[in-house]
């Protein structure tokens, strides 16, 4: 069972992803929490690079490259070990994270990247995907006031991350059997109440 | 004008890569030496990654990911602004090394490699590719007694470096318009007099 978390800036993924991880694990079960970019020593270096700095720092195609490498090393070390072995794995962003920053809003070629991505995971995909969404004004804000030096994004403008909103709501449109979308304007044990009772489901 | 020089460890491509550069700038040429992994700030923060610490450190699809990122910002920040104003580059190592380790070698899809490659530079491949042809017990015994650190290739064993040896040849074969293959074994002054003979043809 693989589950992914996707949204905007500050619309409570890393909070959820936590709280489902803690809600598998009190029915005992075993589960890995991670996170992109990001999720092994590498993969973390390499999230250094591409979350402090300015917005400019590189191109779109760099940008993209960068966000597949980690996956790769994430994928093959931690990610696909841990499904092999039946384990849960519920991961804070992954790949639709590349076609909606990278992507969508940034215009690298989306066959490119989703090649790219089955080169490194033969076709797998999550088996079920929450989209945290909120209008990007709430979510940057929240995401700014954290103490916290990964602001490279979050340094992007408004337009910037109206239009990442809204390529995640058509991704999740494009897949409506693998994304349930939750309305981030709702209380955070309203949100995990409704995440809890669709993760059921599936295990 | 884009040259670039290619070979395994140790078979003196950089210092021949430096020499050609003199070669053209005595002539009053403007031209732009640099190497790969590297050639700008990020990559050359990748190329620590890359070059440093064990072999198995990572699988080779993130390897090979790994290069074309670093590949991607240099291409973007320098190699084609150098070429677009009329500036011959040189370049220690380029896309021909990737096909090598990573595809041939340790079995990453070559197709892959290339669309990645066609992605980045919208298909522009070198003018130019000097191959130093060297046998790899020389090379590597060479190349490991330079104070350095950059030894993660060097540690693969003496097996893997003459598949690089042959796969290197394979590409020249595949390619002979754009590639020269010099005798590695003859001295540093016998080869750059080969390769000015030859460069002088195309500027």
């Amino acid at each position: 069972m693989f589950i992914t978390f996707e949204g905007g800036e500050g619309t409570g993924k890393s909070t959820q992803a936590k709280l489902l991880h803690d809600f598998f694990v009190e029915d005992g079960f075993d589960v890995v929490l991670t996170r992109e970019p990001g999720g092994t020593p590498l993969a973390e270096e390499i999230r250094k690079v591409l979350l402090t700095g300015e917005p400019g720092k590189m191109d779109a195609m760099t940008e993209a490259l960068m966000y597949l490498t980690a996956r790769a090393d994430h994928w093959a070390r931690k990610i696909k070990p841990a499904l092999d072995a039946g384990k849960i794995v519920i991961c804070d962003r992954f790949h639709d994270s590349s076609l909606v920053y990278q992507g969508i809003c940034k215009g690298v070629d989306i066959g490119l990247l989703n090649v790219i991505y089955n080169g490194i995971t033969h076709g797998q995909v999550p088996d079920r995907t929450y989209l945290i969404d909120l209008a990007s004004e709430i979510g940057i804000t929240r995401s700014l006031s954290r103490e916290n030096s990964e602001t490279r994004f979050e340094k992007m403008n408004l337009e910037f991350h109206e239009k990442v909103r809204n390529a995640f709501l058509e991704l999740a449109h494009q897949y409506p059997d693998r994304y349930l979308i939750l309305d981030g304007t709702l209380s955070v044990r309203e949100i995990q109440k409704k995440i809890e009772e669709d993760a059921r489901k599936f295990v």
